[in-house]
């Protein structure tokens, strides 16, 4: 059962939507994108990922065709429209289609995309815990804006899962940055790290839920750089994502981080998400 | 009067053309892509374009739906049916539609887009050469592999554009890479030199034909990196690829490059190519 599309201001079957090759976001990847959760039928945390979308939108100098609250307006619709209760809500919004040449076009008009997807929370992962590789991060110096071009994700992810792994942890020159599609915290002597959220990482809004719930437990958060070497001794690992939400990392290149299980902040940052959706 | 498009095996008009919104391309930019050159009626190079698809292919792990000689084939039909005479060919192959999912999906099959350009030589430039911006480069570390992840080089275009200049000139840290869709080469004491084809670059195909013609009219050519700061103490700097040939910079942020005006050896390369194009 496909889902209903929103192709820029209509509701349409799968079949329904046409892009045009001439489309911006189909030849250069110049577009942006956010996916939302949903749990219970409602947005989480919107504000968030519209901050983020009008940030990376300011940052490519693309235009968003209608403001915040016409588009929540319509993504809610789109969400009743597929009765959906709990998923993901994709939209990205790409520069338009005019003929190909790299300048900003003058004439187009911004074209806009999104769907639903159901997804269940992944409750066997975050019981568990996953395996990662380490992965040389190679991607362009604007990782914090939420673009298309994400072939250097897709190839992480890939020689992650080839390896027999779930997922790519990425380092530059052994400074751990971020997961694929995901970012990462370790604990370390009962002291939360992750990543500034400078230009090296996508600024994820389950990572800032969670340190919002880290400081509200009153647990030690420095957000600096770490390494690969200090993520091997880690204590715990784990990652946080808009679909993975708080799922420890128990090993990473075959070595057990910690007791190679899921660790008590973890646990308790798991917990507290759980209430902070309402469950 | 819009170019017929060849999309997977048919050809078509342009409005006939539908993408999927679960084309790889569309969200991701997972594909890759040339762009030919056609002198009259024919493909220029085909065997050095050919050469970098497959080699950006077997780099992506995208397996191209059809061998050389058939896709050769297809694309001299497709030049016939547009009755071109001289213009671009433009082909980009996606790893096809699937439900968005980093990894490589295991179904789906690559999506081919193909269509033509009235495009005349740029002789007006060529003959008074441009004037260029100097910008960051802020791309990813694999550069050689012909994407469709070209964001950075739109942002890069744009902000040259803007500055009231023709091009960027891009930099990593004050080292010169290449254009925003060209290389670039500097004559410095009478020896050419231009970055190695290595990972922070395209390897244009006109890039190789100009050094085969350099060497050929026995000037002394270095492949290395060079300065911004010998960029603008050269004494001949042009860009070299599919459209714009051999194209003198006669400005960089500003500051007249050698003379001002396209040098000895830059001229006689354009005749060397203008030969070699068969005018």
């Amino acid at each position: 059962m496909g889902s209903i599309y929103l192709y820029n201001n209509r509701f349409l079957s799968a079949e329904e939507v046409a892009i045009s090759p001439e489309d911006r976001g189909y030849y250069y990847g110049d577009g942006i994108y956010e996916v939302f959760r949903v749990y219970n039928g409602r947005l989480f945390e919107p504000g968030l990922h519209f901050d983020r979308l009008e940030r990376t939108a300011a940052g490519l100098r693309l235009n968003l065709p209608m403001d915040r609250s016409a588009l929540l307006e319509k993504l809610e619709e789109l969400v009743l429209r597929n009765r959906l209760n709990e998923g993901t809500l994709y939209i990205q919004f790409t520069r338009g289609a005019a003929p190909r040449s790299l300048p900003f076009p003058k004439e187009a008009e911004p074209s806009l995309m999104a769907y639903t997807t159901e997804v269940a929370r992944p409750v066997a992962a975050m019981e568990a815990g996953i395996r990662a590789k380490t992965v040389e991060d190679i991607r362009w110096l604007h990782c914090d804006y939420k673009t298309l071009n994400l072939l250097p994700n897709v190839l992480a992810k890939q020689e992650a899962v080839e390896a027999g792994t779930d997922d790519a942890i990425l380092h530059r020159g052994g400074t751990v940055t971020e997961c694929s599609a995901s970012n990462i915290m370790i604990v370390r002597d009962g002291v939360i790290l992750t990543h500034p959220a400078d230009n090296l990482i996508l600024h994820g809004v389950t990572r800032a839920v969670v340190l919002r719930l880290a400081h509200a437990a009153e647990l030690a958060v420095l957000e600096r750089p770490f390494t690969l070497e200090e993520l091997l001794g880690a204590d715990e690992a784990f990652i946080t994502g808009t679909t993975v939400e708080v799922t420890p990392v128990v090993s990473v290149d075959g070595q057990a981080i910690g007791s190679g299980a899921a660790g008590p902040v973890t646990r308790r940052l798991q917990r507290d998400f759980a209430a902070a959706i309402g469950l």
